[in-house]
């Protein structure tokens, strides 16, 4: 992969992974912001380009309109669940176009910082074209495996992700009714076996009832939902994310669902000032 | 606190604690071992020493039938619960004693480098004389206020912890029955905001099922129902502490009581190889 | 409604449906077993008959090939979800056809005896038109508003049924591990306020590890998914029918989902022999 | 047991009962309201009576200043947890008394009909011996074994119970969220399989929010608290009733203790107006 890549979507990741390629020498002059073209058409970028790299809130209908043939490829970094990965797949592959999905685990500063992580999985041979610049707005990326894989780890890991955000809002709270102090028990938490980025990035907002979303609550509350549905599949019993999803549902109800997911801590709280 | 201690308790983690002071330059030859004493009754060293440091598994007896009189402090760093605390409190200040508990975060290697996280509550002046020792034997000391507050933060820290080993454990099985390797999704969390020294140290043993206790499962299982009956007492819901609760309880069903507590990756997986 | 009746499906429900209307004198001759046909292909029944009731295990492809038109009537009383029915509702319809969803409370025995409960939705004409069969198969039929509301109600009521069985499980483990005679208990509900007809005829077989379909459990976990993702939709929180779901997909996991749904009882209860 | 009885605790229960022993011939003149004493104390009462029947809300300190000695007999109807039953069982027997625990399943229309289910355990001798008594009070007297048997047996109860009435509330708000009337549901309901009395008498009060205590929702979030303790004593895991328990807790913390168990409906379906 070299100077012919075409960048669709220019949201708040998008913009800052294509940042990333045109300052590391990838020449993606060809940006296109979903909606708004900011150059030409979607269509039009990946005629134009060998290289197509999409992040993109509803993938589908791009991809399905995409000048996709022989020799070209098309990489989707936007966060999709299997079966719509699978969909888009297909009507790349069926125009004889290469087709890698590749979601990242990360949100705007890792981006940024060129520090996601890659979940990539469909065409080997497209993702080893890809590397040179996945190394450069990622800090590691993995293959693996057919498509479907990619999406299948992001839900995995924000599984167990909503399940913790729970469990801490659940210590929090308990803490706070039992006479100890919120900010003592992070302090605590942040020296032991369980420190976590996530404890200690959004302890001292939740404690302060500060939500702006990173990443919301109703699409967090989504993969969980996601991944239920993927162990219903296979026949896995899940009561811990079952409840931890059934408490993001409340917060839903109690119309959080815009705020980031931290917020749920609301709902596990909720009502603050009865006894 | 200086040449003056008396050390009672050598199992696992006293043995260690004690190094650490010894090392360090306090004078504390009178360890004493419960049950066997290695060189005389605990009492005995109640009566001798300025300041008695216990680390045992059950605290009561023993702070019972201290020698306490006015001048001496008696610092618990046993984990008890928070009536058990009380009442060796009020018997140790009823003789006219200092009572500071100090419940420890961390196991047998923090011990062994000084690295434990010390969580006080009670007297504050005993907790100011003895920050010397804790110097040693931790890297932080918190002083939480009255008496039984130590024990709090320590359930409440232990429930975050039982709740996320879950979280964990439902996370690697559906991983694999979804058809993602393990270890993959291992590497994928040590990357990411929810990366922390349990997840690196538990996940690559817990795949290989080996389950040594460095902290058993009943007294995790233990810890999550004094949580729950805490909450209970408070009024706290916390529906996802008491999903991973049932798990460890099905765990100890299942006969796993006294491996680690994360065997509790059995009882989620249960059974294998059907579908 | 009268001698102009064809009838779809001629499963364990629809056989027995069917002889109580022929049994009072309605002319539904024109018996179609799904499949391999008894009398004429599905189409033929409907263009000969100005009203067809479906009583299948999958309505779609039946309902899709159907010889609709102005003044036939379409009564679809198999259970399907209700998205499903609004597509073959839409079918009917758009041929200028009427429907009426009527899916059934009661499996065998009261399809027998006549006794179902029928949750009926679609077009009221329709539905009067219907009564007088609803009357002969069912001793109360209920109109409850545009397609989709039986199927939903259906799914509440089970949904309910399901956490039930659950819970009964639950008490007679309970009952057991606590040196509580099972046979006891079950006794004693009877007598009480909770006393109902499943206990009654569950608690029995159960005790004696008899799991005979007359629900398959599969299907009851099925249920209790379609449940959760209403509630999803409508942003209603359901933690006891989200704990209840995650035993089903247990008891799937250990191969029971082809027994009663009162296998879920051996999920609850595993491993039986160990402390 | 013939004219000799004392009769101890004149509350709602302890009155309904007592007017059915004196109206079926028990010579029961001894009547004593806990508290304030209607003819004598208490003690004065075991005393002069051959057996005494108590219905108290706190039993112990009764017992324990009971004059028994051989030959008496004292039946505690009251419901109190099997460690308390033991310890009033020991107090009687070591004064040579005979001692039978009895606590009844039913509230106050049950006790005025004489339709109670009595669970006694203790002494088979004095459970014949109170027979006749228990069948003017009750339609179904059982003899459970040894003493705790009679508390557990309620326990268990009372946890299928309460869990049946969180998946009942569940239920009542998915239909009243997806369109359905919720006495539409009411009326499937009593005519499908799992009718009971329960959802009949409750179902209409709580969709008018009525919560006139018949069985206060603290009491039975405690019998969850102690049925759940006595699943882990037992390493009973009960995913579905502790769900439950935390739907209670979570109504406790919304101030709805005092009112009838059904109120946790509202906590179920908290907040009402929002989406």
């Amino acid at each position: 992969m070299g100077e012919e890549v075409g960048f669709l979507g220019l949201g708040i990741m998008g913009k800052a992974m294509s940042m990333n390629l045109i300052r590391h020498g990838f020449k993606c002059d060809e940006l296109v912001e979903h909606g708004a073209s900011v150059a030409e058409t979607p269509a039009a970028v990946v005629k134009k380009c060998k290289y197509t790299i999409a992040m993109l809130l509803s993938s589908t209908k791009v991809a399905f309109s995409s000048n996709m043939c022989s020799g070209k490829g098309y990489v989707d970094m936007s966060t999709v669940d299997s079966d719509t990965s699978s969909k888009i797949s297909e009507a790349i592959t069926s125009k004889g176009g290469c087709f890698l999905e590749a979601p990242v685990s990360g949100s705007k500063k890792p981006a940024e910082d060129g520090q996601l992580v890659i979940l990539a999985a469909g065409e080997k041979k497209l993702f080893e074209e890809a590397l040179p610049a996945f190394d450069v707005m990622g800090k590691k990326s993995f293959f693996l495996g057919q498509v479907g894989n990619g999406a299948k780890m992001k839900l995995v890991v924000n599984m167990i992700m909503g399940s913790m955000m729970n469990a801490f809002s659940e210590g929090l709270i308990l803490a706070d009714k039992s006479g100890l102090n919120t900010q003592t028990l992070l302090d605590v938490l942040d020296l032991g076996g369980i420190a976590n980025p996530m404890f200690k990035m959004k302890g001292p907002t939740m404690i302060q009832k500060s939500y702006s979303p990173a990443f919301p609550l109703k699409h967090q509350q989504k993969d969980m939902r996601l991944a239920l549905a993927l162990g219903d599949e296979n026949a896995v019993s899940m009561p811990v994310a079952a409840a931890a999803n059934e408490a993001f549902k409340k917060a839903r109800t109690m119309g959080l669902g815009d705020l980031d997911f931290s917020a749920v801590y609301e709902a596990v709280k909720f009502p603050e000032n009865s006894s």
